[in-house]
């Protein structure tokens, strides 16, 4: 188009203004009449010069291809759930004076309300304690090692502690051919995750170790494995986004399992007792899924040059990530606290900061990234479907790529945002949405809601700058 | 404003165009740069004469009312299933000559392929005859009587053919004592309902009668009744419309039974062959929901002048309405047929016209209605989420309101629209949008696919007229 033409177009149909940036200007377009679009600009990395020049090292092609490739494990994972056993006969490190938490590594003093109760609760679960005092001490005296489920190819929901006799669901990658494990999850309201550790908390614990995790081990066995992709993938058009939602996915793992329950030779009585304790449970199907996801996130541990998170996790006091191609090392932030729905009785006073391993799932492409799938989330905290589907929107903005198998129908069955890229999340100032339960942070509680939060910048901004130093290889 | 402020604003900003109707003069103004608003206006009824002085009358206070009472008991219902029994003993007016099947009257003459198949199917099922020939010599006989579900308190999906011996649910709405009944599912494929009657059909039919049938009736009478409506109201919260997609439903109907299934006695054995085929058939769910939906609609036959529609129903050569205010008058026009999605093999030459009473959900609030809710299915048609959101918001013009208890998530949980107004769908000139699956025409072949068709406008027309000439009381 000719500039005169172009001028004759302005004087016909007036100006139409793209305003980037600082709303002001906008609305004072509009108020005129004339037709504006704000964009939300901000400028990358937030302008921090430092960062700036990490994340120009950081866009290049290796780095690309490598975040392609991670991604692609992340897509091809086939965790089947293959057995449940005791931690302490499968879980690498595990033994009877070691307890495992959720998050990054942190020592006792520094632990949280919830974490310090579900260690008391366990310590008295295993027989080392009696009293809630002396469970105290021991946890004190260095006779126990605390270390992150994370380095044991384990999580945790919430308080995320396992001790060596708790039954863990053993999930087996078979694309990949690695291991994960993850407790049984206990049910609502006072449970251990939560930092409860009353009579009635352990009396539960002993029932899922007597009775829960040895008929469904049965099971199991009976069945060959079962397919949690699968049923991840059918909750997902059904309503859940598998972390803050499990009413199908818990639906679907009981109808999967009816028909091994009902050929392993027990009584009725038995197979009734079990089935009620998971029916009765909306979020049964959490900790399976957490421990697929764990499954799938480990595929990329140490993935060489690639900046996508293989791991965020929080234990209540900070939260921490890891980066495929920067290995083990975790690069932390104090944990926020969520915007929720709380329930009668509490509120934002009495929340713990964000606690727990359940953002596994978000790594592994489900949980709040998978939003959409799921507005009865954001009813938690006053939003629409609309905003559902913003923020799985927003999502797709700081990953590498659609998931294949894990699909959003609202969408016209996309696939989920999946493999968050560091440099993504810096450049757009932008972190990971995360979905999740608020524990009490007075210890011996339980949960007072759930909500929703953005993880902290801060572990993100270190990471970039250390993968920046540690230079494309 | 002021006159001239009005014309210095056109003169800025330039004119806004909403054009009603043809949209010839919108595409002249967009490709010139007006801004234009195009608004798909049709006149009333279609500019018939005779409709818009029906209509005249219908407009009133009275029917205002009436209307909204009526709607009130489709959301006041509360169907429960409370018995699983044979046809014989509960059905009333049912006897051993005695053969019911979908839709209005029809004669056997008339009768499509697979009606007149399930009708032969049904009779070798009932030792009533030994071949195909012979049923056929005994169906024109007239020695049994061929009756409409709709006249017995009864809804069959597709054929509908329910025979003496055959057991039904039994639902019961416990909010105004009326009962209603409906078949057990048979599965998909090459089943009675959609036609077939080969030896493998009846052995189905009979296992159902032997096995499946009195395992469930003990366990609902363990149960003291199922909530069909809460499995309903959840189900829509996780993917389902209730009528072509029940895969919830299903699900969440077997976790319900399943503790009442394990405390009554049964061989384990037993419990596993009945969840089995419960597990295998995705639309088990909807007979019972069919069934739920008759014991609602029925509430508000004869409701005086209401022009709700209370019953639509095809025999698969005509479809058929009945109007509130009207009573048991059937207004029938001819079955059109589905756009949808065809198995391997069958074509929409293959189609059967309209088949069957599962648009008894459309009428109570579910299935198309509720299409925002299972975006699943407008895939059957090559469509988009936005357009399964289009076809809800499309029946909001044509109901008079909200369901309480039926809700959508991406819709924001508003209710489902409920109650058609047979006025709102002759003044719009749109009918009620229907979900089906799709028969073959040929005589024991089976279903050879599913799909979306609009309603005729004409038995409403008729309707409308009827209703009109009546008059209001």
């Amino acid at each position: 188009m000719e500039h005169s033409d172009q001028v004759s177009t302005m004087l016909k149909v007036g100006p139409a203004v793209i305003n980037l940036g600082l709303p002001l200007f906008y609305e004072s377009m509009k108020s005129q009449g004339v037709s504006t679009l704000q964009v939300d600009w901000k400028p990358p990395a937030q302008g921090k010069k430092e960062l700036i020049e990490a994340l120009s090292r950081l866009f290049c092609e290796e780095v690309e291809k490598a975040n392609k490739e991670a991604v692609q494990r992340l897509i091809d994972s086939q965790p089947v759930l293959v057995d449940i056993c005791q931690a302490k006969d499968v879980i690498p490190g595990m033994d009877q004076n070691t307890i495992l938490h959720a998050g990054p590594p942190i020592v006792w003093d520094r632990m949280c309300g919830p974490v310090q109760g579900a260690i008391i609760g366990a310590l008295i679960y295993e027989g080392l304690a009696e009293t809630k005092d002396a469970a105290k001490r021991i946890a004190r005296s260095g006779d126990i090692a605390f270390s992150p489920c994370h380095h044991h190819s384990t999580v945790g929901p919430m308080a995320g502690v396992v001790s060596s006799s708790m039954y863990v669901f053993v999930i087996e990658n078979k694309a990949f051919g690695n291991r994960a494990y993850c407790t049984l999850n206990e049910g609502l309201g006072k449970v251990l995750r939560f930092g409860a550790y009353d009579w009635d908390v352990i009396e539960r614990l002993k029932w899922m170790q007597k009775v829960l995790a040895p008929t469904l081990k049965k099971a199991v066995e009976i069945s060959g494995g079962i397919d949690v992709k699968n049923l991840t993938a059918q909750a997902l058009l059904m309503g859940d986004e598998c972390h803050n939602r499990n009413v199908a996915g818990t639906a679907l793992f009981i109808k999967e399992m009816i028909p091994h329950l009902l050929k392993a030779d027990f009584d009725c009585r038995r197979i009734k007792e079990v089935t009620d304790f998971i029916s009765g449970n909306v979020h049964f199907f959490l900790n399976l899924s957490m421990a697929a996801c764990k499954s799938t996130a480990d595929t990329i541990l140490g993935f060489p040059n690639s900046t996508v998170i293989s791991c965020m996790a929080r234990n209540g006091t900070d939260t921490g990530i890891r980066i495929a191609g920067l290995g083990d090392e975790w690069f932390t932030a104090p944990s926020g606290i969520p915007r929720g729905l709380y329930f009668a009785g509490f509120s934002e006073q009495d929340a713990n900061p964000d606690l727990g391993d359940s953002t596994i799932s978000e790594v592994a492409g489900i949980g709040a990234v998978a939003m959409a799938a799921a507005p009865a989330i954001v009813k938690f905290v006053g939003g629409s479907a609309q905003d559902a589907i913003r923020s799985t929107e927003r999502m797709y903005d700081i990953t590498v790529a659609r998931h294949r198998d894990y699909k959003i129908p609202t969408l016209d069955f996309a696939g989920t945002p999946v493999g968050f890229d560091l440099r993504k999340i810096v450049e757009a100032g932008m972190t990971p949405i995360i979905n999740t339960g608020i524990a009490c942070k007075r210890a011996g509680v339980g949960q007072v809601g759930a909500g929703i939060l953005d993880a902290p910048m801060d572990c993100f901004e270190k990471a970039a700058l250390a993968f920046a130093e540690k230079g494309i290889h």
